[in-house]
């Protein structure tokens, strides 16, 4: 056939939207993704794609201190370690703003006392998928998700995962498929 | 023709995967979507559709009122209006924490002289793309936007458009998806 030819099968696809036909050019691939690309990229998204470095304090830390370590990190939530690296808490920005208006000396305060314990700390693992550890985010009303690495021990802390990391996400989504 | 005739257009839409072919009772729709309905959901999703319900306070209010305020209200930004309810300026979380560790009275120092002021204050509008209002978020590292209405006077301020909103938008997305 010549290149101007609606073959019938090919027909169907320019009416489907798949093709554009381009008369005496010929059929070219329109651009347009195949019917599940934007949803296959969302479900292979993972925590370890979009996860960003965790920045540790030590339990003994003061308040005052952690607070300024925070400005410095440029971060909204830090994770407090034991002498072994391992995970025991969290404390958010939220946190160390209740503290500092509370009567306590900041100076003094150290932040094992404020921060949350497990069992209440909500964290993900880096093969997690994007959508499930975003739920958590929003379920558990958390700004930010410890991304660890189970041991025997406990939890090493291999990452950060906040709603950033999430909306940094679904923009790429809309850049990946050119919107 | 019969029901479970494979006529050629059918045939191809079986191959494109848009219909399941079960011989004696015809063709069903296979339940995917069409080619770019990821693409098109995420291309119409509008601030409107995502944004909470503004929290504003006064210029003159305390720092220290405001620290309160933002808990009781249990948000992250609040934002700043004159007398005739038209913004002024965006108090963010760290803007709060910043000026609690500083040297001054916080039950003394209003507001107005801590927040982020107009050329400096990044919004959005309700009919936005959310994507477009995402990338602000990101490009200008803050937390959440005013979504304001622009009349002669001023910007009225309609709503608070948060990366909260944005992690439960791409969550919508998967869901609605089936994800």
């Amino acid at each position: 056939m010549t290149r101007a030819t609606l073959r019938p099968d090919l027909a169907i696809l320019t009416m489907a939207g798949f093709l554009d036909a381009r008369p005496r050019v010929g059929y070219f691939y329109s651009g347009k993704k195949t019917m599940t690309s934007v949803t296959e990229s969302m479900m292979n998204l993972k925590v370890k794609d979009f996860q960003s470095l965790p920045v540790v304090v030590s339990e003994n830390m003061t308040v005052y201190d952690a607070i300024v370590h925070m400005f410095l990190e440029d971060v909204g939530t830090l994770f407090v370690v034991d002498e072994n690296t391992l995970l025991q808490g969290v404390l958010s920005r939220k946190d160390l703003l209740r503290t500092s208006i509370g009567s306590q000396d900041l100076n003094t305060i150290p932040v094992h006392i404020i921060m949350t314990r497990m069992p209440n700390i909500v964290y993900c693992k880096k093969t997690d998928s994007l959508i499930v550890a975003a739920k958590k985010l929003i379920e558990r009303q958390v700004d930010s998700l410890p991304v660890v690495h189970e041991t025997d021990k406990g939890f090493e802390i291999v990452g950060r995962l906040t709603k950033t990391n999430i909306t940094k996400a679904f923009i790429s989504l809309a850049e990946t498929h050119d919107l």
